[in-house]
């Protein structure tokens, strides 16, 4: 494995917006609220996904997404949003993935993401230096 | 003046994406459900934004919107949201924008949209087959 | 298994609100694509969310979510979007689920929902009816 | 008036959930960007929006709100959003609100909200606490 030790959290509030009818966090959000984990994951090593659009023209496209989830969140919350890297390959990574309250898991999953050349979606192999990064 | 005489309709369902903790719909759901009858409307015309972005280099940027929020929407109503041409530039036109549930009047609102060119996101005349089926 | 023979489809249109800036539909919008279908096949058989909500004091919660992402789905597409019971228990259901486009697979995943009452989110017993027309 | 002198300012990164296949940040997202900021100044003045409207019964209505677009925010880009009050009324507030990039303005509006008990969602006058907050 080699992956990262320690997982990244990055915090997130729950606003209206993220929330349903229901009263709580509405379940697609937190695929969003991964995302910005990963994200924020990449910026902290000095990745910026923009620039690897940009000038890389590389995208990360979401293979696969597995979610479970065990208690909800709710407007107002202050959650961590954890993103660790699991598994690390040429053209391909896997995220676990952790929404936490207070120390209390509420949602946890895994996210497969494919590395792919932006104009013809085609696998495309992750930069040295990123994958150097990941494993560190 | 001259603009379309009749509003286009659409039919918009609300699901519990749609609404928030309050138990409505969220208040910036509106825009979007104004963009899928704007959307729809140029399709029933001919127009395909996609390939207006792909072939035609051309975008509508929102240049401005206002809304007026007069009743809730609430979960699984079934909504009609209008769009009509209130305005037509050579390179902007005016929306006057509705929501209705059985006849009753719940969201209205006027979006200026200003047509850009791709790449560069600057000002661009609209097709003149565009402006002739918005008139018509 | 025993479950509903014919998949339920819904026709989804991609409008630019879907979409994120690698020009595809952001991936966690599959699973609000994933949520009309369910809904919709609800209102098919009779059943209106909102009024389980506010008399049967019934919500359903997501409890599990697993989406496989094939190919992307693009600004103006029109999807059919599949809802089809996989597994019914006492207290739950699963939901196999897909979205295709012309008739190709772009992506399929298992949503499975637990009903729980609206007050305490405790586990809840499916109405009887319900339980009989998804058998159906 | 005797409202607030300083605007509230909040920082707000875009991922790809906030943009669309424009390249740019979805139009209608701005909206939640304000509605984060707004949240964020009660919750510095020690005001809960979830406590509000359960132990309240008390719910802000987004009764008007204008957006004028100048520039677009792209991904990843860092703005700061902020929430200013405009004018304060017994049971409505306006606030103005801008997005700004490293200084330069790229949206800025009003929104109009009204105060609403949550069961009835009629008007509902502002707690003295909050009202003397807000114009402090």
């Amino acid at each position: 494995m080699g992956a990262a030790a320690r997982p990244f959290r990055l915090p997130v509030r729950v606003y209206y917006q993220d929330t349903d009818a229901g009263g709580v966090v509405f379940h697609a959000q937190y695929l969003a609220f991964f995302e910005r984990a990963r994200t924020e994951l990449l910026n902290s090593l000095g990745f910026d996904l923009a620039q690897l659009a940009d000038e890389g023209r590389i995208l990360f496209l979401v293979h696969e997404a597995c979610l479970r989830y065990r208690r909800p969140a709710r407007l107002n919350d202050l959650l961590k949003v954890s993103a660790e890297v699991a598994k690390l390959g040429h053209a391909s990574l896997v995220f676990h993935q952790r929404v936490e309250r207070a120390g209390e898991l509420l949602v946890e999953g895994e996210v497969t993401l494919a590395l792919a050349d932006r104009e013809r979606l085609r696998p495309a192999r992750m930069p040295a230096e990123l994958k150097r990064l990941l494993q560190a």
